[in-house]
């Protein structure tokens, strides 16, 4: 079931190491078949190293287990929100890569100060407003999920491929479990250049809208001529 | 005699170097086995790669060599008065790890800034006293123990699983000499993090309490559901 | 045709990520053939772990494509102007290294703060102004590359081997190929060296000329007495 | 030809890169084997995977080549001064490590603030004046040699094994080559931590002194009880 959805979630899972993105556990890739309504995700808590394709659970999107005897992620209720509300995205990715938490940690959104974060998005990555004592008590993760989606409902998820859980870590999504963790390496290299550039001049503006643009569109959309496509 | 306890000791060792906490010789592990009263720990300045289990020093815990011919670690004392003073504890790390050391060195306990920090600490990771020439000049080793003992009067070492010496660096400990090693990485990240988040908001403050409730009884204690069991 | 000038390129592109100044595919290497009027970089978008020599894209000074079925690196126009300004130089290399982007997005030149700096480059290494609107909307990578020319039109390209371009990130040249990825490396060292300069002093000044003098001769021009030559 | 120093200084040498010290070629070891009044010293600006053995240039302690086809190390005469300064000493590294080279572009010495330091450094690590103009215009590598010797005129080399060149970068010493670049390696370690230090406590103060005597003299002296010996 959905054997090439497991090994690329798996994959995705293993890039996560591999870019320096985590340590130990800290981190979860899920993707979705919107064909089918049907999420696979990481299991909770395994190491990397011992993971297998065969090891990915699948869940509909109410949380139901399909298919694994594994427990999925501690945040797969999240992962299920934002599959609801964002109907484009493919594959979501949480980490708490050390650069990009810092940011978190400090309830700052990285304005964009630079190509780097214009090539892939297109704006400031927000950061989330504290939860209440209401939502954290609660369903946290799905109440986690529910203030990201709050935090972009004046945003486009595909143009601004991640945020910043206030106090918590990053999330990010694309169009596959692949695309995600692509942009999440790019995240953390931006919210460290970001931050040595604040330490370089504490009072810098975000850049110039037409600079913007101009690298985001370059990249994406129907006008754009980087890379052989 | 006890060759399980041996083993675990050395390996927890060599994840030293592994996990980039050490320079050269700068640290050692320690493990009880609480049965027999007896304590395995690290022969003081032996490299890693030259460490064999049978290098092993195996001390009671009045600090007397029962085996092993190589000197035990100059920091056994301090190792003893933890396990004496901490029953629950079944291993013990010291390390100059970078991060974790700066903060000792600026005399700050470590606030809980996050959930990376709410996952494995329930409170700041306090950082002790300064000690005074009269314990400096006597027995040094053991009133390190002492002032790390002092600084846990009012907290519970299997919540807060570490300490920052003041002007010098880090202990860890946990459930077996492993099990220290691990918090001696989260301590690591951690303090990293917190010191970027400082960087990016110089003003900023502890976490919420539901929030590090919420994060801590995630992962620890009779309600913890993350992980597989 | 050019198989040699190609493999220099290819093998300096692969140098990128070796010394890790590149995530991803954000960064292009060129060299020229001055005899033949020919340029040779890489492909746009290309995977460096994929990179073949004949996937080398060669181009006349007009930016015609001369031999090659890939695209050229987005960034080509910008190499052509400096090909075209400077004539000394033999080959361009552009990256995101993370520390020299940082002074690039903080908009400050990085100034001549000790003898590593001075080993390489005979003064500040001068950020762009931002650049206009119209050069923006218009050619913007002809663009990029006539901000810089006019920020060197009183410096010496071959004193001063490499700039920052504001908002963006650095350009570095050299005699080849290989010579342009040297000095990208040596920019990154020094902007980080320069960073944490000034995080320990934020009123340093640039260092004595007479110093600046001694180092910059001692490797450069006819005095220089370092190395086997 | 005093083949056992040149294999001593050969492996002195590739341990800079091995440690991180060094990019590129910046950074030499030299040994001196001092009944024959004889010096070995790293060829001038030859890349360590080509270093071998008979590379290695013996110079007698007045600078005439007595061995090697090879030109010296640039800075040899520095090495020349100390050696003949500071008869203690057995090898000499000067590397632009970038920690260490940040402390000496502020131009600021690296105060005692942990036990870390004290255990290899017993009390701060100097940086030398700025030379004049009439020093650096002259026999500037031997002024630079002379000009630490200055600033040990009322200190102890064997006890503080490193120094800070003011806008230049680190040079160390010990008992041997090998011993010369493990003190380097922790001037880095300690040059870093200390930085830090600075970040989160801007008006931190010197460690006790009687902290200092317990580690200095824990590892060094006649009451060392550190390690097997």
């Amino acid at each position: 079931m959905l054997k090439k959805l497991k090994q690329a979630v798996l994959e995705a899972n293993l890039d996560l190491p591999k870019y320096g993105l985590v340590t130990f556990t800290w981190g979860n890739v899920s993707g979705i078949d919107r064909d089918k309504g049907l999420v696979v995700i990481k299991p909770s808590g395994v190491p990397y190293e011992d993971l297998k394709a065969e090891d990915m659970v699948v869940l509909d999107l109410e949380g139901n287990v399909v298919e694994g005897s594994l427990k999925p992620s501690s945040d797969t209720a999240t992962h299920l929100v934002l599959y609801k509300a964002f109907p484009q995205i493919g594959g979501i990715v949480h980490t708490h890569s050390p650069w990009a938490t810092s940011w978190a940690q400090a309830g700052r959104g990285i304005p964009a100060l630079g190509t780097t974060h214009a090539d892939y998005f297109y704006d400031e990555i927000p950061c989330t407003r504290k939860m209440t004592e209401a939502e954290i008590k609660g369903a946290y993760e799905l109440e986690t999920g529910n203030v990201i989606v709050e935090t972009f409902k004046d945003l486009d998820p595909t143009q601004i491929p991640g945020v910043l859980v206030n106090c918590h870590a990053p999330f990010n999504w694309g169009k596959n479990p692949h695309d995600a963790v692509h942009n999440a390496v790019v995240l953390e290299e931006v919210a460290k250049i970001a931050l040595h550039t604040f330490n370089l001049n504490q009072t810098i503006e975000p850049m110039d809208q037409t600079l913007l643009d101009r690298h985001f569109l370059r990249k994406h959309g129907a006008n754009a001529y980087y890379g052989q496509k």
